[in-house]
């Protein structure tokens, strides 16, 4: 029997699942609660939610603990040393993490290594790998590259225009990220939309946002680059700042390059110009007419739309879009507020069809649109289980 | 009679015009020759050209009183003294110098402030303010704002997504430059076209590199932000480097910010992947098949061609695309490269237009193309001449 663990620590919220022979049979998110601290909710075989459970901020870094005694007192697990593999996302800069491998001494040293250039993710990884130490010490645990898919992309891409020595020597490129989330997007394309397009451009819109060009179900060229809070502002990540600008203000400020980074992934996006992260209640200040919001929403559509435009003229047009992640698949205002100025290139949104695709896959165009738009729910864990197979085979 | 002598020391090269109640009687420019120094190249009335005057480094310094003496000795001005304006184009970041304004002591300690930020620019336009209290210490010096023009860009693109406050209190905002050289064709294009286009791009191709959208005339976006060495990548400028791999290498090499953005803006762009910035030498050993060569060209078309894409969806489509500066103006190939790709989204060139349009304006898209594709001269110096008299007056 191959049971499959499955963990996911994100930059604000962790998810688990649990495979028993490729089917799930339990999964779990923890996230932020309105009081402060945490909820862990669970639900078995992706339809049974159980009561929620209230996580103080202490006992955060023991949900993998929490997940295994709900597997086995739901009878889903006889022990909780019955998982075979232990497969985690891991959202790291560098070469090194570009690649999905089996967890070592030496991968963790690689890992903690980078904590300054993912702040938001590595230590949340860290911590699950502690618990994993503590809880399974014996289970084969491999390390799920969130970069890996945007091996393809090319040298013009990938590559920074400073000296290819300086590049070399330091490992910096252009890694890209949420490769997970566009791979499960791609691996049930077709049978969402019965096509697989040659030219589509996948929107990651979540507490991270990037948006990805597909040439033929391959990455050309996305948003994200070195680090996870690069490219297009995000709840409370940046995005793209000009160097000039962040020079003078570390030279202003006397910040030290650590300093800034935390500055610019914690301080930054939605939460700098509305003062809060949460799209979902920015939306809803922007409807009443709230300035700082109105002005925090267009940015954040503004950049995805121009985004959107720079990859029409990477691929050569475009057949498909297709938006994932939280805040795609359950804001049909979002969507709709980022689509309907793109009549121009070829989009023409179906208001109805928009309204009623809520949390599950669907196309929101027009029958004629010339560009198809599609939700799609992300589905990280089963890529995740396709691939920790693999690890350390191949 | 009104003398307008006007000085514009670019990144590098410099240029002076002398006009006399409006019309240009002597221009010249200075830039590096292949033995390493400088030559200085004068021509009267825009057509008679002057043998070129080689100029030492040493010497360099000294060009406006080398131009200030050919005009006597052609006996277009009859006393160097004779001069009543001096206009002198300014590229600097800050709110302060996005407006045309008299050169006065404020303004000289302004600039010097702002050298770490823009270390390609700044000190020339000091030093040529030093010729100028040496030469003609009392005549009326204005200094007109390479930004200003992008006053009318809307918050979402002049605005970063860091919070508010700290925008304000270190003047952070996305300025934007070659704001003359856009003005100037804005101004012509009715005369070259026929028409002023609702929906324009014009990219500005010389060392320095940018992508304006205009609405009407009126600059909405532009990829130049902060500082000059932003955007697009250039001659050695590396333009958008994303913030966590720039502030990984600073880590890494224990750089202070004044070092990385003279790193950034002197060991950047085509010289960082064709180890040279010389645009056409780098064009001529693509056609050879010399790999660095062409990823460097590659890259720097692409980014074009991105913002291109990126703008076409800001605007809601485009009527024209108008290429200006040296590049643009006398590289077929460079255009063909950029244009014909474009195809997808409306850009048909015209093979035999195109290759017939050096160093002149014209129109190289073919008749029926959806988007018309033009070719300018940027006339900054005119441009310059019209604003420097309204400065302090309005």
């Amino acid at each position: 029997m191959a049971v499959t663990l499955i963990v996911n620590p994100g930059s604000s919220s962790k998810k688990y699942a649990l495979y028993v022979d490729k089917v799930l049979t339990l999964s779990a998110y923890v996230e932020k609660a309105e009081n402060g601290g945490y909820v862990f909710c669970a639900s078995v075989r992706g339809v049974d939610s159980l009561p929620g459970i209230p996580v103080s901020a202490a006992e955060y870094h023991e949900s993998l603990d929490t997940f295994l005694s709900v597997a086995v007192e739901k009878k889903l697990l006889a022990e909780k040393v019955m998982v075979t593999t232990i497969a985690l996302r891991i959202v790291a800069p560098g070469s090194y993490f570009q690649r999905h491998r089996v967890v070592d001494v030496e991968f963790v040293r690689e890992l903690e290594a980078m904590i300054g250039s993912a702040p938001l993710h590595i230590p949340h990884v860290i911590s699950e790998l502690q618990a994993i130490q503590r809880l399974l010490p014996k289970v084969r645990t491999v390390a799920i590259s969130d970069s890996a898919f945007h091996r393809t992309m090319p040298d013009m891409a990938r590559q920074f225009s400073i000296p290819a020595e300086t590049q070399g020597r330091y490992d910096l490129y252009r890694f890209g990220y949420h490769g997970l989330s566009v791979a499960s997007v791609v691996r049930r394309l077709h049978a969402v939309t019965g096509e697989m397009p040659k030219r589509a451009i996948v929107c990651h819109i979540g507490s991270g946002v990037s948006v990805t060009a597909l040439r033929s179900g391959l990455s050309i060229d996305t948003t994200m680059g070195y680090a996870p809070g690069s490219g297009l502002m995000m709840g409370t990540r940046a995005g793209d700042l000009d160097t000039g600008a962040l020079l003078a203000l570390m030279q202003a400020r006397n910040l030290k390059p650590l300093d800034a980074q935390a500055f610019l992934q914690t301080q930054g996006g939605l939460r700098a110009i509305a003062s809060e992260a949460d799209l979902r209640l920015i939306l809803d200040r922007r409807t009443k007419g709230d300035k700082e919001a109105i002005l925090a929403v267009d940015t954040f559509v503004y950049q995805i739309q121009k985004a959107i435009g720079s990859y029409l003229v990477a691929l050569g047009g475009i057949d498909q879009i297709i938006f994932t992640a939280t805040a795609s698949e359950r804001s049909p205002i979002l969507r709709s507020l980022i689509c309907v100025p793109l009549e121009a290139i070829g989009v023409t949104l179906d208001t109805d069809k928009n309204e009623m695709c809520l949390g599950r896959d669907g196309v929101i165009s027009t029958f004629t649109s010339p560009i198809k738009v599609v939700v799609m729910k992300a589905d990280e864990a089963g890529e995740i289980l396709a691939l920790a197979e693999q690890v350390g085979v191949e």
